[in-house]
């Protein structure tokens, strides 16, 4: 095809997925036990056993795409409107990358309480729930909740996808600049959907020293005014329980690794010359980096990422969430902790890694494979 | 296939429809236009003008597949579980038949106000929705606030589909035994959601007298005894404002027409020869009809018609929905009352009614061909 823009491949496409039969040539004879009266057994055992919907329908292999469009690329708050071609992407990735059959469901409300009901109510039709695009703070209720209150996995690309890839390029970039996690200090800036699942990542992980900073400066459990919702007051107490203070600019100085989930051109040359030695800077607002590339690079960066796609060591979420959410599925179980570590580790190990590489290519079909594998495993163990 | 029954076929299958990409082999350049950073420009637009989603989106071709699984094929209740495989199989109803993107959500709640919610809040994704098996009275409110506060069509099959297919059925009937609409007396008995619809349906096309009977007899708006729900007392003003009363047996004296939807067993051969002559008898109840076939015709039916395939005169909602919602999508309308009346019209002038003919064959596409374009044309007046 000869593209020249999105809005005329958009009009001639008119959508991005469609539902096929199963099966071709269904003729009266199957009809007759795929709907009634034939499938009238399968529904009865069904209703008696509901696990049995795993078995006679596509439930097995289907996964709603929710968002309400609170929080779309680096648009903002568009509306469900506006987020009905994302999630169809979406949902087209699913299964280019994973081969799941995915459901865009665009919500018009931004109502908490509401959206858990809608996908509480929507469950029995569905093996998996990938929440997308759902702005900070109200995602960590939602998600929390669902968690807590649905037998089939849950996942928050914006919170747990980013923070996997992120996870996995920061242990790849510090095996380039020869540091250790446990030593290092990490400023991590912007602490929305991905900066909270990020610190906690990290944390977990037995980073050295986790410095979290939102509009306000540092997160400062002693200082209210830092911290913006109980989330923040949550990471304050969990990585600053020594009151740090102080603003990005304090924050960066002699910081190993500098992770920026924020907004565009925060970041001096200057306060990259202030961080230690071989400093690593993951710059990955979209679509404006918290500093240029090349501007952290001449200020003696030694590793910098973006989440741009035109500049090397792009962290892409693509990378984790296909095998994630198809390995779960597989394993029928809720998106466990040991299951997200293990794509970090599938992910890193995906790619030998030099300075302008420090993930594997995105589109190479076999991290898809190598994380699913990784996180089927993780549910034998 | 050599499939032996419904259970082997499903568990082989282990789904109905699949998602598939609209076009194949999307390679990264398309991605990129189709997914970020390319979709960036698509969302904005659609968030600015809604109506563009059914431009640059699936939208337009898909309709959701709502139930809660309260009233499902002759089942009962059996929730959402139990719905599922066959919401799927309606589902595939939809593409095989108007070639139409169908999901299946299957709700787990039984709140009418929850439900409502729902499907208000998932409007953005959807260009129509088939409400299915949503038991009485509930689904009369639910379908009423949704007509109401929604743009796209929303459609119950149960109410509205049988309604047409009865009523199409109803004047052939009446051709083959030469009587006239306006001058028979027809008992409808079992004011569900079909039966609540189709005598609203015949008093709109001018039946001479209907007389709608429920568990407790005759519908009588002075003794609400006889109504269970303000649905039935709104039936009992508009047909029967000179207060008859009595019994199912009472009301089939001298009746030109009698029209189940109720339950097996509940009609005997000596009520059919108390009816008036060339009596016309729909036993629609499934899978046990209210009098068996055989009985009525040897009771004097000269007509009788069932729900059921393996009798003559299936009356089958097949005929209906496939092309009234993919009509009403291709207008981008609400369903209205005369895109309904068009399509009884259109399912009717299918075929040259005989006795054992009095309705065109569902898995004819001619029939679905000229549904839908009767359905069209209402909105070009």
């Amino acid at each position: 095809m000869n593209i020249v823009n999105a809005e005329e491949l958009h009009r001639l496409l008119k959508g991005k997925i469609r539902v096929v039969p199963v099966l071709d040539n269904i003729d009266r004879k199957l009809l007759s036990l795929l709907y009634t009266p034939g499938v009238a057994e399968i529904a009865v055992k069904c209703a008696h056993e509901p696990s049995l919907t795993f078995e006679y329908t596509r439930r097995w292999n289907t996964v709603a795409v929710v968002s309400d469009g609170s929080a779309v690329l680096g648009l903002g708050n568009i509306g469900a409107h506006g987020a009905l071609p994302v999630m169809e992407g979406k949902a087209l990735l699913f299964k280019i990358f994973a081969d799941l059959d995915a459901i865009p469901l665009c919500l018009k409300t931004h109502d908490t309480e509401l959206m858990i009901q809608i996908v509480k109510a929507l469950e029995p039709s569905f093996g998996g729930i990938n929440l997308e695009d759902i702005a900070a703070p109200r995602c960590f209720e939602i998600l929390k909740r669902l968690e807590r209150e649905l037998d089939i996995p849950v996942f928050h690309d914006d919170q747990q996808g980013t923070a996997v890839v992120v996870c996995a390029a920061l242990k790849n970039a510090l095996k380039v600049v020869g540091k250790k996690l446990e030593e290092i200090r990490i400023v991590v800036n912007g602490i929305g959907a991905a900066g909270y699942n990020i610190v906690k990542f990290l944390f977990k992980m037995g980073a050295g020293e986790i410095v979290p900073v939102d509009k306000n400066g540092i997160l400062n459990p002693y200082d209210p005014s830092t911290c913006l919702h109980e989330y923040h007051m949550e990471l304050a107490k969990m990585v600053n329980p020594d009151g740090k203070k102080g603003s990005l600019q304090d924050a960066l100085k002699g910081a190993d690794v500098f992770i920026g989930v924020s907004r565009g051109k925060l970041v001096t040359p200057d306060m990259v010359r202030s961080m230690a030695g071989d400093p690593v800077v993951f710059a990955l607002a979209n679509p404006v980096p918290e500093i240029d590339p090349s501007l952290a690079r001449e200020a003696g960066a030694r590793i910098v990422a973006t989440g741009r796609s035109d500049f090397p060591n792009q962290v892409n979420n693509l990378l984790a969430f296909p095998g994630i959410m198809k390995g779960a599925m597989k394993a029928r179980s809720r998106i466990t902790e040991k299951m997200l570590f293990a794509a970090i580790e599938a992910i890193a190990n995906s790619c030998e890694p030099e300075s302008e590489r420090i993930l594997p290519e995105a589109y190479d079909e076999h991290v898809h494979e190598n994380v699913f594998k990784a996180v089927v495993s993780t549910s034998n163990t």
